[in-house]
């Protein structure tokens, strides 16, 4: 039995940082393992996505949002202290980081290595030996040296990854899972609070997986038989949250 | 002690032959390991450039031209008969498969999952959990599974690749390395024949790459360092080989 999880993000900043969050991981697979030129990827998608924008300004604002909210906690009864004044601490030094990086990405922008890789990766087939011989030379450097320079590289990242992944991990932690069922292959659900992910677990030998749509105070939850690609007209019984 | 071949293509055809060629390496990587959706890079490369262009008219030419070829060589004495034969029979198989087969890729393009996922691919981390929550059930599924269906989308590609590798067997054939030197990191050369490949194979610890350029009967190698990433001004040993 596997349970798999589907995450929904319910407004453009979510969205944002559930991709992020997802390069991040793609990077840091690519740190414990050797992947090849396939490294180059989510190393290029972010180099892209923090060309197209400055993320910096909206993950300070939530943490700033998310330090006062905690240092509010604090002072309440039958608060787990230690746990809040632990994630205290992380939030005010992603913080630090981040207000004292450069702009992510920058630097790499001048590595005449990478931008020469860069602009070959989006071309179908375009990273043969004939195209990008100097990745040929790179990919036959021993794995712990090429592993070196992949974490350089990954490291322009980092001050804007870690408190993404950090207010990521704090939004699921608003609520827990609750046992739901859908008829007819459908859920429908509002929330009275502007909620910003749905979250979905459900067990893959149902053989569909969900796909979800919705804005802030509503969400629709169909699931997709994945064997014909339509929708179930089952009974399906999942597991369901929704984080503000 | 590391020896590093490039290969340059010094015409068009053999251009495109070299990157269908590198893609049915990667495809045979993907099929061996488990490489997650990495997997799909190779695939939607190859569903490409076979819409772009239909390469089965210029293979069928070429492998009617080396069946002339090797049919001619049999009846010359001093010729390996038993080598030649094997040739022959591997083409004349080759091409029976490619003259039978639809347009490559033409059926993967009907295939509804993969043609969701083709769609994502190439934006900047789109193959998050949400963009492609079918993705994300597929990739749950156990890896023999995935490894099988993975073989049948290959399969539609393998009636082109098949003698497009054996074609490119054929040209590496055609002459043999030789002890070379570049001076102040430069070689030029020429040839009374028309070329169709310049290779060139070199110890990494020199330290550089090749950057080679030509047209059918010149070509021009110049060697580049990588840590500087500039122009070496070394005498560089490598060995060198021109196909026809």
């Amino acid at each position: 039995m596997t349970k798999l999880t589907y995450e929904q993000p319910l407004n453009e900043k979510t969205r944002s940082f559930l991709r992020l969050e997802y390069l991040s991981q793609q990077l840091q697979t690519n740190v414990e393992q050797d992947h090849q030129h396939r490294c180059f990827y989510p190393l290029f998608s972010l180099c892209e996505l923090t060309e197209r924008c400055d993320y910096r300004g909206e993950v300070l604002n939530d943490l700033d949002k998310k330090i006062t909210t905690l240092s509010n906690w604090q002072s309440l009864p039958h608060i787990d202290t230690i746990q809040v004044e632990a994630y205290l601490n992380r939030l005010i030094t992603a913080k630090e980081s981040l207000q004292a990086c450069d702009r992510p990405g920058a630097k790499l922008k001048q590595d005449r290595f990478i931008a020469a890789l860069r602009q070959r990766f989006n071309m179908p087939g375009a990273c043969c030996n004939f195209d990008l011989p100097q990745l040929h030379y790179w990919l036959a450097k021993p794995w712990d040296v090429r592993q070196q320079e992949y974490l350089q590289w990954v490291d322009n990242f980092t001050a804007l990854l870690n408190p993404i992944n950090l207010l990521l991990e704090l939004t699921r932690q608003t609520t827990q899972y609750c046992e739901t069922v859908a008829k007819v292959g459908f859920f429908q659900g509002n929330s009275n609070q502007a909620l910003s992910m749905v979250r979905v677990k459900i067990d893959s030998q149902q053989g569909c997986y969900p796909t979800i749509s919705g804005h802030k105070n509503r969400y629709a939850i169909h699931f997709v038989q994945f064997d014909e690609q339509k929708h179930s007209d089952q009974t399906i019984e999942f597991q369901l949250a929704t984080c503000t």
